[in-house]
């Protein structure tokens, strides 16, 4: 597909130089049609019955499927969730943390992985990342490493500074790793298998493109049997019995609507469609929006990292999102933090950066 | 509004006798056009920006605003969630059981609240209702009741048996009560306030007709300063902190679509226009399904009780329910009991009933 092609499924992109995917993805027409498709069926004809129950069932199974396939995840290790925030509240509980336990984690993490540490009663050392170049990660993560640490939980790519984090330097230790994967997956390629972490969750309403509240935990195979599932819904156990479901759907947290699966089936289909070339498109475009604001402003992202390009503009960020909103370019801000962020897909033009440049 | 404007509304009804709001209601016209109209928006205009954000807080607002009314909770007290496990969750996991404490609970629960008991840690004591009469649950539920016990956790009304439960005459022991509203919010008239439990579930997607996924959890503003947070989302601090917002609002645990939110407003409306009336037409109506039901099997639900209407057919429940809706009448069954079971509401005709009594 090339990029006309893509650009012309995904019509935001005709109204504004749509930056902000890191937070919600443009949605594809064909997502939205299969959602309004879905709709009119169950208003219609209700939702109801043996064989609708087992088409929701079967759909999810399909969703799991490509999902998984995604980001290289075996057969039965993908649940299906709301968000990355459920999935880390998920991991964190299955691992059923005291406060005679550590977390190692980062200054760069979402309060979605971040919430969840605070009230597990675990203590979190946080490792200040935030004024590190990359490659002095790992050493300082490593520091923070003692024999009390139980979870290492970080993000693949951090939301904040958009660099991408040492996970796969991190396993192997003896100590689960829980990765944050919503500006990872679909941003860049993912392998879970490759990775080796135990958990690695999926926004799919962000770089996947999917439906609000689509996503999923990737829980590595060997690790299920031993864990807490501490949510658990029906779709956890086995029909009739309060015997645990096998692998890791027995985590899935409940229904999803009928609706947003078909969604999210168009537009993972979408993304496959577009190919694995789209990676390396994305990486081109973020760098060349890194080379277009270096000119004009601080950048925080350093060279080479994943699609998020964050900088320090010298205004207030949150007034120049504003006022680049209002010339038709969306971007986000970091509150707190006086940082802006630009999110680059493999749907990006020369164009809309271009005018974000523009704007600065 | 009259029978047939309310009926107008909800296209399956022309299609067959849906009588399955138990588990999904019809869904009206509205709530539908709501919905797409929602995601046409997101399609076009994309889910982002300042403006964006707001309006959707300002849609969980009001949609807070009015299941509190329908259940006549106080401001505050309501906090928005996909469903009644999620809702049921939350409630248990709040109130920091151990294997020291003691849970009272019924042999009538859905795997919704089931589940979460039986994963909490605390020791769970069944109280078997499904064989006695109603009037005999309170003393039995009384006398599981120990200086252990740390919660009581029940239906407002049974999924299984159709059986109003003696909420209002368990409260004021200063032991907790968790009420699974699925059966009950929407079905009948309900006044958290009245009632005077601590917790109260809505499934919003069965008698209030909502979109899938959609549903709250009321909590007893007294309670909740000192209950645990044990699944946070970023709604659940107040923002840029790891502070706890104020009210209930802190257990939300995460996004819920805005086409939903818009939907389930506009399913609500419609339950608000129909009146008050809707809930002594719908008792009315389960009555005379009970009646026309007792002339041709042996019925489970007893009369005076809520709006389901549950029955032990002499075939194969799951058989029956086959054969009825192949010939357009729609209910379930109930695996493991060997039971089916009819859902009655405000918008239930009389040929509705007839055809299912005619399919027996």
């Amino acid at each position: 597909m090339d990029l006309s092609a893509v650009r012309a499924e995904l019509p935001v992109l005709e109204r504004c130089a749509y930056l902000n995917a890191g937070t919600f993805g443009p949605l594809p027409r064909r997502t939205v049609a299969a959602m309004e498709q879905r709709l009119a069926y169950d208003l219609a004809e209700g939702r109801s019955g043996k064989a609708y129950f087992e088409a929701v069932l079967a759909l999810r199974e399909r969703v799991r499927d490509v999902l998984g396939r995604l980001i290289g995840a075996p057969e039965g290790s993908i649940a299906l969730t709301g968000s990355t925030t459920d999935a880390c509240n998920i991991a964190v509980n299955a691992l059923r943390l005291g406060p005679d336990d550590e977390v190692v984690t980062t200054d760069l993490e979402h309060p979605g992985l971040e919430g969840g540490l605070r009230v597990s009663g675990a203590r979190l050392r946080v490792v200040e990342l935030r004024t590190r170049p990359p490659e002095e990660a790992l050493a300082a993560l490593e520091a923070a490493i003692t024999p009390r640490t139980r979870l290492i939980a970080l993000s693949h790519v951090a939301w904040t500074s958009g660099v991408v984090l040492p996970v796969r330097e991190l396993v192997g230790r003896g100590i689960p790793v829980l990765v944050d994967g919503a500006q990872g997956a679909g941003a860049i390629p993912v392998d879970v298998a490759e990775l080796g972490c135990d958990f690695y969750t999926v926004s799919a309403q962000k770089w996947l493109l999917g439906p609000d509240s689509t996503g999923c935990l990737y829980v590595r195979p060997e690790l299920v049997e031993g864990l807490r599932v501490a949510f658990p819904s029906y779709l956890s156990w086995k029909r009739g019995t309060f015997e645990l479901a096998p692998g890791a759907p027995r985590f899935e947290p409940g229904w999803i609507p009928s609706g947003s699966l078909e969604g999210l089936l168009a537009s993972l289909e979408f993304a496959e469609e577009a190919g694995n070339g789209r990676f390396a498109r994305a990486r081109a475009m973020a760098e060349r929006c890194r080379g277009l604001l270096a000119e004009r402003t601080r950048l925080v992202t350093p060279p080479g990292q994943a699609t998020l390009v964050t900088f320090a503009p010298e205004e207030d960020a949150a007034e120049l999102v504003g006022r680049l909103a209002a010339a038709g370019v969306v971007i986000r801000d970091l509150p707190g933090l006086g940082w802006a962020r630009a999110s680059v897909g493999f749907w990006t033009s020369d164009d809309d950066l271009e005018r974000l440049a523009a704007g600065l």
